[in-house]
């Protein structure tokens, strides 16, 4: 059976995007519906990835364009090369996911020495053919032959020069024949070859540049940013050519069959008469407002709305559209659903609700998780008046205001004393990861959206505007200057917006996000005051929480964090740190925990602390009332609350060196930081390790929540409470901290005189404890699966080493999509979270399964959790209305789920 | 259907060891055959599985035992509880694997008051069944009871006082009827309770107690020592009583059907006539060479002698046996496959060849690579005449002499000056981790064979030996006295016996081991000078070799250790590590390569690079002839070949705080090592991370190899050079740095003028490697499991940081039976090989698999990495002789190879 690699556009289907590409499948999908789309076909990306793969064309390709091409000259009854009427073909890429302006179009294929005669004929005008067949061997030289488009432009601006005039539409026909001959003899020279004559030629080249196009440098950078697979390969469309400049009853335009920023119905656009697309995106020439069309050519426009009408009804929802009227004659060119910011995506999904369009399941599969938290950054206040001096790169979203400091002491220092900063740098490196995070947000004039700004911003959740070009940063000066003159120093104040990539000198008030206050429960959705946005985000809310089977919990580890996840829809506690109790004033705690001498001061400091903990306990577990809490017992290496061995051991030396005293204190320390230090704390003595070494403490933990728990049990209360062991690795691990805290619960239950019922559950965060979950499930009650933990231990890189480090160099080489810290990894950390949840509910079929690792907020991830089952995602309260959101989306796209990462 | 908890004698086989342990399956082994066995009944591990996980017996347990008994009382044609004439048992247990020593007996189970009447009656002696009865109260008291023994000696000490005699054969039986009154007493006063009068109580109660004793903590310290799986269990042997103290017709002993040190048969053993067991063993009386027996009593002789015919025939191996004789009736109380020393292993195995009792194959399953590594290992010499002082254990074999140190600092100064030290401490720590290091052998007073000096010191193969009691180690005063008297001080010099446990003052010869000698060539197996036991190894490795499929290469970096592989058999080198060409003086290389400034620097330190490592290729090559060659390119992070961070950070402090000009190179240095500086440095920018993100790095080690290959194959060499990229986790990684390894090779082998096919591969050492193996097999040409990091990142923990650390708690704890870094977790990191085994031939079905980490030389390992179907091992050349012969062992046994830990 022969690969079928060529689709006419009579043959494909909206459906087809993986084959035909987006603009492909739509212009399949207009031929489809009988709407005027000129005759062509589509070159599927199986083509191009068998191109890729091979380095040459698969070989049945020649035949099939060929057949298609006479298909088209059919149809059109032109013939490809005819020097009387010849046919032009456009070449366009078209990949699955539109990547705008990041690849190659060639216009005018089929025009030669011999063929240009013929258009001018046809057309009635020497200059128009002229004009087209210097386009062709513009785009050709620089698409097909790789020529600097300066060369090019260099002729084009000689010739004005000589013939004294501004425009190219200034150029009469034999200007432009001249021009057709120096271009050719650019190709001659560059190449050492003369343009060639045969249009099958040209078209058989254009359409290799096209798959070269995938892979150009500027292509794959986009496709690193926009985390798009490298592999999909682009669809090519060879389309007719028809013309909007070809006289005063021809134009060209864009519009919308809806208000692309509300969802109303009505006639949004813009065309321009004798003109080609490009001119209309370019901004030249003022376009006109679709709606004058209705004068200028009434029956293009009454055809134009008919149209427009049947897109809406056909693709239910808002579709952008371009046309091209030749000569009178109206042509489609292309349709999408028409790209929206975030907010418009919610209203436009709730008007179509309210139109009877869709039902409210489908309106939920037209918004995201992603468009949600959009919704939830604070931003500039509207109406400030405030105007941006530039606008650089949008790099990472929110608004910042502060102090400009140029290094990370700076930052630090300002810090100190509670002043807001905005970090400013040409561009940042790994020793500014201090500075970036103590900072408000990150400035840089230099660098692209995968900088090391823009990445690690991105990475810590960090308001960042980069590659803000016209903007000199002087470090040493400490000023940043704009065309040579100063507009701020070290400690002014400026503002940026790194949801649109703005820059303000001085401060521009910032607004909390109204969708937040709406979340937070402080606007109700029949407020007045509530904006439509958030009547839609209230109802498509509803419908998620509806569907939805996978619950939502939090991460929260203290009694305010509880109360905000509890008023942002969290329904319980899926990790509660107990390590931020040992911090702060309290490190004094651990330090006398580790320098205890004997049995009788090691039980001082655990009874210690266990008295501050139980506090901590009861406050949690009276903001989280009835809903289930899970506490984890102490998790990182006990050095983490001593000082750096480092730091510590210069302070002493210095001290020797120069002579004073040494304080006993800082000696007796110095003892235990080096008797505690690891190579790599990461895998060192942490978890339930410290829990089955440091005798007393696990249980002391244990003791504090469970007295808790009969403090507000016996005030009323009633707790759930999840007491979950950190880090195991095997069964026995975890059968003797049980049999510990077991005890404990017996002793404080028989001590307190009631029932406390905890249940004893493991984090699932090492490789071998998913491969083990059979074994450990016969123990734990619950799985919480540790996906930061997880994916370190699976990848083998530690996140506070690396994400400052060499993933950079990744993601700018495209090796790494999107750090797995922010998107689980499907394919190998996911098969450890689907094997441990399968293994696990082998031995226990009623065992409770969450995560509780970063993903638990994360879109495509949640899709993935709800795919392999689990029962909850836990994650930070401010990512709980996104995560109920996505969890109801999951449900509903369930059927569709496919892995990927 | 009812489940069988009792298995009379007469039921079993002796290969029903899992379920009737191996006294029991043994007993019903002798019992099939027709020797006289005395009639009793075993009852299965199964029953005590079943108690250790309900807490009390099966229910069908009572009405079985007391069928069997039943059965035994017909067979007897005594009563159990007769008054007349009382059928008495022994209770034994007896587990699957030997435990000596660890578990429980209690003998005379059926006397009370009443019984021993009958007792005295039947064998016409009131002293005899007074005696057994006070056995018994002691036994049943001290073992069911839990009362402390020392009880029941005072008791016996007081009368023995009182009647002024000093042996328990002079007491009388009245005597003997005060001490059971008194026994008696001691049972009443400490359980509440009188000794149960009730024949079948006794024996319910100690069957109970026998299950009860393998949780004792001895017994479970004994496991962890020699990984004995915890949930075996034990079964219970009831066997009625036979007396060898009737009369002097009666007699006990134990014999052996070979010399258990060289397979010669013969009549081997030892016998008292009128004695019980225990006397034989506890060495009181002096007892007789077993051919006098043929004198004492001719019909038992001969009856004896043919017994160990019959045994020999059947088991067809060197077995040792207990038997008794009652009033001239024989009977055999036990026998089993007997122990015996490594060396004798392989003459037993040998002999039995040459005799015709066994075939080779069946030699070889005899003996095991453990037994061949033990004979590898240096001793002192036979017939120094050294005199040991004390014996202590023998907690990792070797022998080592050396001056006392009675600390790491010492050790380490003697070692600057080469001087060999021995580390004498109380017990060991972490903190004395350099100093085991540095030192020859380590000596403890204090800690048992799970000990931390014992754990550490067979994790580094250090001679150790621990415990050795008599010795009081002052580290203050820097002696070590016995009884009192200082018998070495510090920088006295050592010799201890790591095999033995011997300590001995001053030094004793070491003498390499014959077998290493022949196994390096130095010694033929034909030389008159090479003993039996070398031609008996080179017998039985010549089997192995002829059956094994797995092949061996050893881990080598050095041209040296490459010539020794190749000695010791090595069929090519696995391993080759670079990094160790980057240390010593050259350290200041990588030094230049880290600081250079710009990029012609950075090409100069590079160069520089490829010129030493070219010269270290050529020899590793020109040493491996046309073996294959595995190098791989650079592993560990650049920050290792720089100065510790807080070491230069304090002594750059110092000079600062002591006002001193500070060295301008240590201050970039220290610039160089903060940027570089990691948290988790094992996570971190290493393996091909390394590769990707220092421009030329591995394409200057790619050049160096190449360069090499050419200049060997010049001079006639015909080099096989495997170049294996260490550290993958994504396919895109190994996508990437092939490109560039190729595109060396291919300017490489231009410049050259000759073809260089190298092969190009990885190393399987991360979790998700393994998991997406089928994608990365797609790239590589062979894959080698890097157990080692592999089983960091699956468990989570750094060898490092752990072996020192909690490994020796969760040793002491049984929560780990073994090191995972010495053999395969084969369940949790020998699943992730499996899964990268299958999936890696899934997509490249001739893809070469090895393994390269420690574990490639550990003999259950090994078994494991033939099952799961690898090419090859690779280990360190001292390990290679173990692995071919595990390998073979490994073919042998394939059918029967069961996953363990």
């Amino acid at each position: 059976m022969t690969a079928t690699y060529v689709y006419p556009f009579s043959e494909g289907s909206k459906d087809q995007k993986d084959l035909l590409g987006g603009k492909g499948a739509n212009l399949a999908e207009m031929t489809r519906l009988g709407l005027p789309v000129p005759p062509g076909f589509t070159i599927t990306t199986d083509a191009c990835r068998w191109y890729m793969s091979h380095g040459e064309n698969p070989p049945e390709l020649a035949d099939q364009v060929a057949a298609a091409l006479a298909d088209v000259e059919e149809r059109l009854g032109r013939r490809f090369g005819d020097p009387e009427d010849p046919l032009l073909v456009s070449v366009r890429s078209g990949a699955k996911v539109s990547m705008p302006g990041m690849m190659e179009t060639v216009l005018n294929v089929g025009l030669n020495d011999e063929t240009v005669q013929g258009l001018a004929a046809r057309s009635g005008s020497e200059r128009f053919a002229q004009d087209s067949y210097r386009r062709l061997l513009q785009m050709f030289g620089r698409t097909v032959e790789e020529i600097d488009g300066e060369r090019f432009e260099e002729v084009m601006d000689r010739v004005k020069a000589q013939r004294g005039v501004a425009s190219d539409v200034d150029l009469t026909a034999e200007d432009l024949a001249g021009v057709v001959a120096a271009f050719q003899q650019i190709i001659l020279e560059e190449t050492g070859e003369p343009f060639p004559q045969d249009p099958r030629e040209q078209l058989r080249r254009s359409i290799r540049a096209v798959f070269d196009s995938w892979n150009a440098p500027r292509a794959v950078v986009y496709r690193n940013t926009e985390r798009i697979r490298h592999d999909l390969g682009t669809a090519v469309n060879v389309c007719s050519m028809v013309f909007g400049n070809l006289d005063d009853r021809s134009a060209t335009g864009v519009c919308f069959t809806r208000d692309p920023a509300t969802g109303q119905l009505g006639v949004y656009g813009d065309f321009l008469v004798n003109a080609q697309g490009e001119d209309v995106v370019a901004g030249i020439r003022n376009t006109r407002s679709l709606p004058e069309l209705e004068q200028v050519l009434p029956e293009c426009y009454a055809q134009l709305t008919g149209i427009m009408d049947t897109l809406e009804a056909h693709y239910k929802d808002l579709c952008d559209i371009e046309f091209t009227i030749e000569s009178g004659t109206l042509w489609m060119l292309q349709t999408r659903v028409g790209k929206r910011t975030a907010a418009a995506a919610f209203r436009i999904a709730t008007t179509l609700v309210d139109e009877g369009v869709i039902d409210e399941e489908e309106a939920l599969r037209r918004v995201d998780g992603g468009q949600l938290s959009r919704l939830m950054f604070p931003h500039f206040a509207e109406g400030s008046g405030a105007e941006p001096i530039t606008t650089g790169l949008n790099a990472s979203p929110g608004a910042a205001v502060g102090q400009v400091a140029f290094d990370s002491a700076s930052v630090a220092a300002r810090a100190r004393d509670g002043i807001a900063t905005i970090l400013v740098r040409r561009e940042t490196n790994p020793d500014d990861l201090a500075g970036m995070l103590a900072a408000a947000g990150v400035l840089t004039s230099r660098g692209g959206k995968t900088s090391h700004a823009a990445v690690v911003a991105r990475g810590l959740g960090k308001t960042c505007v980069c590659g803000a070009e016209t903007l000199e940063v002087d470090e040493k000066a400490r000023e940043i200057r704009m065309g040579g003159e100063v507009i701020a120093r070290e400690g002014d104040v400026i503002s940026i917006d790194g949801t649109s990539g703005e820059v303000y000198l001085g401060e521009v008030p910032v607004e909390p996000s109204e969708v937040v206050q709406y979340l937070e429960g402080d606007l109700a959705p029949d407020d007045p005051a509530a904006s439509d946005l958030v009547r839609s985000v209230h109802r498509l809310m509803g419908v998620a929480d509806s569907l939805r089977t996978l619950e939502v919990r939090a991460n929260a580890d203290t009694a305010e964090d509880a109360a905000r996840a509890r008023r942002m829809g969290a329904q319980g506690i899926g990790l509660a740190r107990t390590e931020h109790m040992f911090l702060g004033e309290r490190r004094v705690l651990v330090e006398n925990l580790i320098l205890s001498a004997d049995q009788e001061q090691r039980q001082e400091a655990l009874d210690e602390l266990a008295e501050v903990q139980r506090g901590d306990f009861v406050g949690l577990l009276e903001a989280m009332g009835s809903l289930p809490t899970t506490i984890r017992l102490l998790d990182p290496p006990l050095h983490e609350f001593l000082p750096d061995i480092t730091e510590l051991s210069v302070k002493v030396a210095k001290r020797e060196a120069a002579g004073k005293k040494k304080s006993k204190r800082d000696v007796t320390l110095l003892g235990a930081v080096r008797r505690l230090h690891e190579q790599n704390p990461m895998l060192g003595l942490r978890g339930v390790r410290l829990g089955l070494t440091i005798p007393g403490l696990y249980g002391m933990q244990t003791r504090a929540i469970l007295e808790a728990e009969a403090q507000v049990r016996r005030a009323g209360g009633d707790p759930h409470i999840e007491i979950m062991v950190p880090l195991v690795s095997s069964i026995r691990e975890l059968w003797e901290i049980t049999a510990e805290i077991r005890a404990v619960r017996d002793d404080v239950a028989a001590e307190q005189g009631m029932d406390l019922a905890c249940r004893i559950g493991t984090m699932i965060e090492l490789p071998r404890a998913a491969l083990r979950a059979d074994e450990i499930a016969e123990v734990a009650e619950f799985f919480s699966f540790g996906t930061n933990d997880l994916t370190q231990t699976t990848w083998g890189f530690s996140r506070d080493d690396v994400e400052a480090g060499f993933f950079f160099t990744y993601k700018d080489r495209g090796i790494l999509l999107t750090s797995p810290f922010e998107s689980l990894d499907q394919y190998g950390v996911g098969e450890l979270v689907r094997i441990g949840a399968q293994r696990g509910r082998s031995t226990r079929p009623d065992l409770t399964l969450g995560v509780c690792g970063e993903h638990g907020g994360d879109p495509d991830s949640i899709h993935f959790f709800h795919h392999v089952g689990l029962d909850y995602v836990s994650c930070s309260p401010f990512r709980v209305p996104v995560a109920r959101f996505e969890a109801g989306r999951a449900k509903l796209l369930e059927d569709s789920f496919e892995l990927h990462h």
